[in-house]
């Protein structure tokens, strides 16, 4: 690896045995509803709390992987997963129960392509047979933990987002040349950025730079064109956090044409005005990526996608102690 | 890989290039002084909160480690961190410090072995040139996430565990053949383990199992005598665990000789009766494995020794919640 080079090629090209969404009731009014495997009509889904309600979007989403993936659990060397709930529950809680190896990651909104990273080189390197990476978020325990009780009824401002209801999984195996799969390529894991910004209702214009710096080592250390992939699509930056990230290419030459990057915050919930400036929340780029984007892949809509996975690694109580917001960003190529 | 193995054999023996050990006062005071790098005379430690403080641990840790190896920070290729703070933002905010790239991860007590694993497979597999593992934990941020204020004074039983105020990091490099080196030659990943226990002031008799599970399957999956190495290291089991654990080895025929079994949670404050069962937290088994033992492989104290951080992923919410504690641990073998 060359000094400052923070990407991986995978050689062998893993691929992606099969993957899974896991979404709530607000996801269903959405215009990605189709994409996912399974919708809830209620937040909080035969469970006595919202936390346990994430945890089975995330149970479900990894049950649903695997039964299309046509494997049980057991075949599971390593579970990668995260989220956002503090000490990260949602995951090790389901980890529990798919008792398969486990390494717990955090890297806030950014961690599921920090799980599919890490997983798709555990069986590049041959140090996994089979790897499942997977994440989750949920509206509710997310303004819990992180915000104002919902009851107060907080108004928001026009750049705050929307925590997904979702979980999303991928199950990443071996490439034994079965035609027309799915395979990832590389990954870019990214530094930590912070432009000093402290509004933690406006974590898209936090990430941004995130995002770009990520995005910009992952051609720099590819040596790729910007015109290479057919979807370049961030996650989760929501409205504001696009077109920061707009300028930013702009201004510094990336000429990553723009009607090819897209942004799954704003996908998930189109143009409802709701959500403000978009979704977020590890379910949110999670369950783009895994129900629709790899749908849309596997019907020929794209060849090469690159998914960029924002994070916005604060707390409340960093917040509280007038610290401003690091953010990170991890990038993973998917190719058919 | 085999099915139903979770256990990683390093082929190349990367090499411990360095590590080092900061701690607070109270660490200052117990028997392994003086196998720190830094001591600090306060628990505040020129910052503003505790919080700040337990940063500045991982900060100065990582710092020390790489003046020692004689590298500078630009030729880190991954930084793998993590702690017991909600979204981790010791090691976000240090990551944010050393600008390298950055995965988090979180385990809880487990993260330093799952990070010295996962450094050690990037620079195995030649994913990485330079991998810095570290984590951290403070006795006095912890005591204020998870438990009462601790100007209340509330006692607590026997069985209960003192956070250890430290932090710890490794430089995990190639291995050039040079001599004298210390080599990580393997790792376990463990599963998550829970045997219904709910009491989060006896966590050593909660980990313990899963502590039994990995060195079970470290020894099965590599074929390995259980009187391979001269030194198997729990941490951070505390004299309750440790004792729980000697007897699953004896009723399950698990002959590792029990002189050659030591807890890093016992060792770091000796027989202190202040501490109850013994350290614990992220800081514990990292500052005993990068500063005491190392330094004593180094001095030929052993030729072969295993680690294996235990973590309990619970959280304040999950025990009001009534969930009982899963737990895990992750083994990695290190040799002289």
């Amino acid at each position: 690896m060359l000094k400052g080079h923070q990407s991986w090629e995978f050689a062998s090209r893993p691929v992606i045995l099969s993957s899974a969404a896991v979404g709530g009731p607000f996801e269903a009014e959405g215009p990605l509803a189709e994409d996912f495997d399974l919708l809830h009509g209620d937040t909080l889904m035969k469970q006595k709390s919202w936390e346990q309600a994430e945890k089975v979007l995330l149970e479900e989403a990894c049950d649903k992987a695997l039964e299309k993936a046509g494997i049980s659990k057991e075949h599971i060397n390593f579970f990668l997963g995260g989220d956002l709930m503090n000490q990260i529950i949602s995951s090790s809680f389901a980890a529990r129960t798919l008792a398969a190896p486990y390494l717990g990651l955090f890297g806030a909104c950014s961690t599921s392509m920090e799980g599919l990273a890490l997983a798709s080189l555990l069986v590049d390197k041959q140090s996994a047979d089979y790897a499942l990476a997977g994440t989750c978020s949920h509206n509710s325990s997310a303004e819990k933990q992180y915000r104002y009780p919902t009851e107060y009824g907080a108004q928001k401002p026009p750049t705050a987002q929307w925590t997904v209801t979702a979980g999303g999984a991928a199950v990443v195996g071996r490439n034994d040349g079965t035609r027309n799969r799915l395979h990832v390529t590389s990954a870019t894991i990214g530094r930590v950025v912070d432009m000093g910004l402290t509004d933690p209702f406006n974590m898209g214009a936090a990430m941004a730079p995130a995002a770009f710096h990520t995005i910009e080592a992952h051609f720099r250390d590819r040596q790729l064109p910007y015109d290479t992939y057919d979807l370049v699509i961030t996650g989760d930056l929501g409205r504001v956090g696009h077109s920061i990230l707009c300028d930013l290419f702009q201004r510094h030459g990336i000429n990553i044409p723009l009607d090819t990057y897209q942004d799954a915050g704003i996908l998930i919930y189109g143009d409802n005005p709701g959500v403000w400036s978009g979704g977020s929340g590890c379910g949110c780029s999670a369950a783009v990526t895994y129900g629709h984007l790899l749908k849309k892949m596997r019907q020929g809509a794209w060849q090469k996608i690159l998914v960029v996975a924002t994070g916005a690694l604060l707390s409340p109580l960093t917040f509280q102690q007038g610290e401003s917001i690091p953010c990170i960003a991890h990038a993973v190529s998917i190719e058919a």
